[in-house]
């Protein structure tokens, strides 16, 4: 009567109408979880992954389906052991009911992470998950039981820095060209110049993934803290002496793994790689970001007046001589929007909310610091350096959470105070 | 009102009566959690660790009692949960019942891992958990958590397969020498010798444990079957050619972390092994054990007729000549031993059940097959060959599990038949 | 009086008129010599290396002409030797005589060497001696010395053969895209098609020199002998399945380092590719070449009738339909140039002499095998297979060297008859 | 007439009267010089090895000697090259004779090692070849093309510094226990103490023989300069903190491949090892040895007056209460003998001979620093400190090498000037 419904299936019937290919992954699965624990067949693993890789995007629906309505816990069991926790929650029956929670799901992820591949393989699964979820609620209970076990598999402690330069194998170097979606990456030669002797580049690997970036950062090694990212990404710039350098400016840091969202490494890695850049140059005074106001755009065309509005819809607004008036109205509604527009008491900005939480304190804006379609676009052509002190991480990553504090310079706070009630023009 | 506890002790006061080590321990693991995920300080997972690798055995126990009472899920948000479950067994209320019993342990496991040398020490410390956990059924909540994480860490399919030789650094030969449990290494004279040509050593490896061998198992290549350990041990037997070898005998396999008791590896190891050698050595024509037979002699005191268990119990029973009825008296009765008598329809040998499950079959006894001094205390210096067909192992495995069939040779089969009665002594 | 001349300059004048950035390089490598043996410091050798490195091209050929005149061994001390020699042919005199044959130079090359990146910089010294060295025949006895260096340390059982792929590093392949000199590599695209499972890539690498490929090869595994370059070459062909190609096409064979000029490596790359695709791929059935025919048109232009070479002057002369008279008269042509035509004995077309050189077998002309500008200027567009059988290599290089016998297929001996005597039209 | 031995014998008869083993390997070495060079057969290099290798010991004396007389150069060839040279000793006259020098023995043996394994097996026949040259002093021309070819392949450039510890192969530490001269290792136990925290050990490592130091240092890290061997060598010591030693002591090099005498790297191991400790260890003020003074017992034996001679033959001379005149005496006389007593303008004594040319100078001479039998035998027990200052050893190494001036502390010349004439009892 408790038997697991996949037991139920090997001696009964199996999954009703699904088709036939679907039909025999999940027998492979329930043959797979059949086995007792350590005897699991990592062949069984192996074509149970390489079934599921054949199946179309339709019948990877279908599977999803079946995953979600039949590795479930057994209700009656669960529900006897919930039953006896309430009578009793002494930690005998904390560990039945722990135990009954478990479903045959997250087993099976296991089992199938046996096979050679197979962490890639579920990666990949979550990414396919993850593109319908809001469509299928109903496959919530599969990404609670995958993303867990990606999550302990994903451990931070597990992950190794490693830094990319032009000795990095042409397969590895192919993915950044790929992945990179902050500032693409036009080709070989703008990739090489990316990886010059004034340029560093690192990423986090995971040992079951050698030949694939979980997260990369890019970094430009300056003097002074730039403005502006067209001259950071000119493929002709002359390479700089990094000796000379007092600014490691972060100016573009990609997740790479759609699989893996939510198990973010991102503050991790600027950490490590700042701690890093200050052994190697220890004459580098300042490590601060070159980051867009990907929200800022958006957010003007609900909150602005509508000549503001109507007036930077001209795509070529910005050329020419720009009005230093409309400058200065921009500057101060976007230090408004990045300090005082909330979600939750945290900043509305995604980024402001990223680089805040891990410590950094808002540092300036730049006025047409990407002049890009896309930085037109999403930020209105403003970027805004978030600097990093080392020392005071830890300390400013804690008021933030106690009392989401925005540490912001004065100039930006000035900025930020001048700015003009929403809806209205500037004066 | 449902604010986890560790929330409330940093709000309000702490661990009780602890030790001040301990109590602050415990400050260090609520300061871990009271982070936000992502944010989680690598720092905090370093000092924690720290402080419990201070602690003595005393304070160890201590921090035990506070982790099993202060870091289980909250009693009324669980019963809270239990109960919208039983009212309505939906996804949604699964999702959240699974939420309530995950415990803020797991989560400060998976937080103490993030720390350089994190793997390691949680294996240390459930290595201290299990040495006492028959004492304090209490800790069984705290090797639950614990034990899910590490199985999830250790998932086969992160480990690798590595043979290990006289190339292998000196640190990691040391540690044979200390872990080999089955047939100790007497010196860098021995082991030498046990790595020589016409041996074979692999060891199972974790990448955190770069140092560490998780299982390891030796081999020997000869020319038949071997009867007897004492050849393959002697250290100054001559080398034999590989090329000439016929047979792969496994004559010892030892599980190296007392911590990760319970997450095993040992069939994975040999199939893989012998799936190695026969690549290697295409001539292999057999993969057989060398075993011991642990419960024998135990069994014997407690089933066999008075005088025989008297007549063994002479140290020097077996030196000189045995009389053939004593010597077919005592084979008789491990061939019962083995195949008939039961533990939960699988047999009560523990090195049997291992190997039949595997999918071996149980080849021959051998007569004096270990004459060494804890071969004549546990298995009355007898030992048996498993044989392991790899073109059979899989089917042999699944009846193992179906009908708990014990396969044995026809040889065997007639001595178990030839066994008389218990208690009665030989005809 | 027999004082080496370098150290009556130390204890003398110096280097005459030089300029003063060359008398300080020549006084670098004094002191360096005048150090005992085993002392020689790193430091000066570095430091002369550094300096050799900053001259320009003027001054280079200035540096040469003193190391040309300058570490000459002792005249009168040589004189000596050699009379005693004369005198009395013994080992002794003839072990005085070959110690002082030996000059300076050769000394200060190795003692150069030892600088971290000794190695390298002395084949580029090499590379720029051997640019100017007909012109200056005095430089000869530099290039002795430094050439006998350098085929000591390029000794072939220094060098390892490496896969070449798209796990290789772009420092490497960005040289390879340099270095192709006979099949240009146009751009990353190009480059990584050549890369692709039905393709292979090999190089041998010196130890002192990680970054650098020494000599590379290019494979094309197809489906039987290519005929024609141009669909290899073809980026956009779709990649066959290497378990289905019979044949191992060596399409391109490039020597990278000027500087290791007739120190040659090429027909050991050849042989040790040929048996490390043979234990990959046991189903290959011909390792063969596609090989341009460099000086053909060059031959022809002085060798055949006038008409003819007019007629292939036009560049579109292949375009369209080619009278069959006219290929015929090409092949023949062809034939007899490498079959008949001889420089020493040996075959006039170089890529002939060295693939026969290598026990190699001519095997078939194709033709418009190359229809590129540089095939149809220097091959008239045709192209040679020569078939390399494992099994015969040593002994038809044997008899290439003891007869110089060209062996080539009935059908290429056929047209080689048929061609019609110099000068002369076809009939 | 002027053909090679080599090739007469190819055409003629062969080497007369040798067992036919050796006339055999005789016929592979000339097979391999009749190949024409780059196509030279690694086959034949291998076979010629092999048949090398399996001559016993009388056999390799044959084949010494056909080595030694068949394979020099061609002496009509070489008189008249000697005769054009002297005519004219021209730049073109220079290279036809430094051609005419070389002979086919230095050829063969880079043939040779193109083998796979070549240059430890040629190393291995330099050994051979030392063992009995002063007993056959024809052999010298064998060992002057042998030493050149080997002195080029072991270019210190080519040489790597590894740190050896515990991490390193048992097959490498073995090497150790096999080779250490100096300071015996008894054992594994000793061995690991040698390798603490305390300790460092470094070798130079060739790419040719990975599994082969060419020579290696022991160093201690203490606090203040150690006087006495015996307590860094007690196995049993606690071992110290690296972080809180103040100076790095030398206490044993060793020289690991006898193939290679007189081509040495002990003076690059000391001073990379010096900087490589400097760099890991800031605080590090004092780099010196703890060296014995081999020569000084035989010395005191030949110059000393017979009581003092007498008296030190007692073996127990040194235990129990020492006279302090005695000790005075022996102190002077050492230093006297280090100081004063000289082989051709250089310190009679090797190990003071080797380490004040590399620029150390002699600062202690330390009473009973050497209480084992070899260095009671040897060094009557005393032990000296060489001081490495690394500013200042390039200058003290010229001057050495300039004046054959001895740095010493005033101390140690105050005693030298005490020593009582040679003879002579102390007053």
């Amino acid at each position: 009567m408790s038997l697991p419904s996949f037991l139920r299936r090997i001696l009964g019937g199996g999954h009703g109408g699904a088709d036939p290919r679907v039909r025999e992954l999940a027998r492979l699965c329930d043959a797979l979880l059949a086995e007792s624990g350590e005897y699991a067949s990592t062949a069984l693993a192996r074509d149970a992954l390489a079934a599921w890789q054949d199946l179309d995007e339709r019948l990877r629906d279908e599977f999803f389906d079946v995953l979600a309505t039949s590795y479930s816990p057994d209700a009656e069991a669960l529900k006897g052991a919930a039953g006896a926790y309430q009578a009793d929650p002494s930690n005998d029956s904390l560990l039945a009911l722990q135990r009954a929670t478990e479903s045959p799901r997250r087993e099976l992820f296991d089992r199938l992470n046996m096979a050679a591949g197979g962490t890639a393989a579920l990666v990949e699964m979550r990414k396919a998950l993850l593109q319908k979820l809001k469509a299928r609620p109903q496959w919530r209970v599969i990404d609670y039981d995958l993303r867990r076990r990606l999550r302990s598999w994903f451990n931070r402690g597990f992950l190794r820095l490693e830094r990319i330069d032009w000795h990095t194998s042409a397969l590895l170097l192919e993915k950044l060209i790929q992945y990179e979606a902050v500032h693409a990456v036009q080709g070989w030669r703008d990739l090489r110049r990316r990886l010059e002797s004034d340029r560093r580049c690192y990423a986090f690997f995971h040992p079951q993934l050698p030949d694939e970036p979980i997260i990369f950062i890019e970094v430009a090694l300056t003097r002074g803290m730039s403005a502006r990212v067209q001259p950071l990404l000119d493929v002709s710039a002359p390479v700089g002496a990094p000796a000379s350098a007092d600014s490691a400016m972060f100016y573009s840091i990609t997740n790479c793994q759609e699989g893996l969202r939510g198990i973010s490494f991102g503050n991790q890695l600027i950490k490590q790689v700042a701690e890093d850049l200050k052994r190697e140059f220890p004459h580098l005074r300042r490590f601060a970001t070159l980051s867009p106001v990907p929200g800022f755009r958006r957010w003007l065309e609900k909150s602005a007046p509508r000549e503001l509005v109507a007036r930077i819809e001209d795509p070529a607004w910005h050329l020419g001589e720009v009005p230093e008036e409309l400058e200065k109205d921009l500057m101060r509604r976007c230090a408004y929007y990045l300090l005082r527009e909330k979600q939750d008491e945290e900043p509305l900005d995604p980024v402001a909310r990223f680089h805040l939480a891990n410590g950094a304190s808002l540092e300036r804006l730049n006025w047409m610091g990407d002049t890009s379609e896309s930085g037109m676009a999403r930020s209105a052509g403003l970027m805004v350096n978030y600097v990093y002190w080392l020392a005071e991480l830890e300390r400013n990553h804690e008021r933030y959470f106690r009392e989401h504090l925005v540490l912001a310079a004065p100039a930006v706070e000035k900025l930020a105070r001048e700015c003009p009630p929403q809806g209205q023009a500037a004066a």
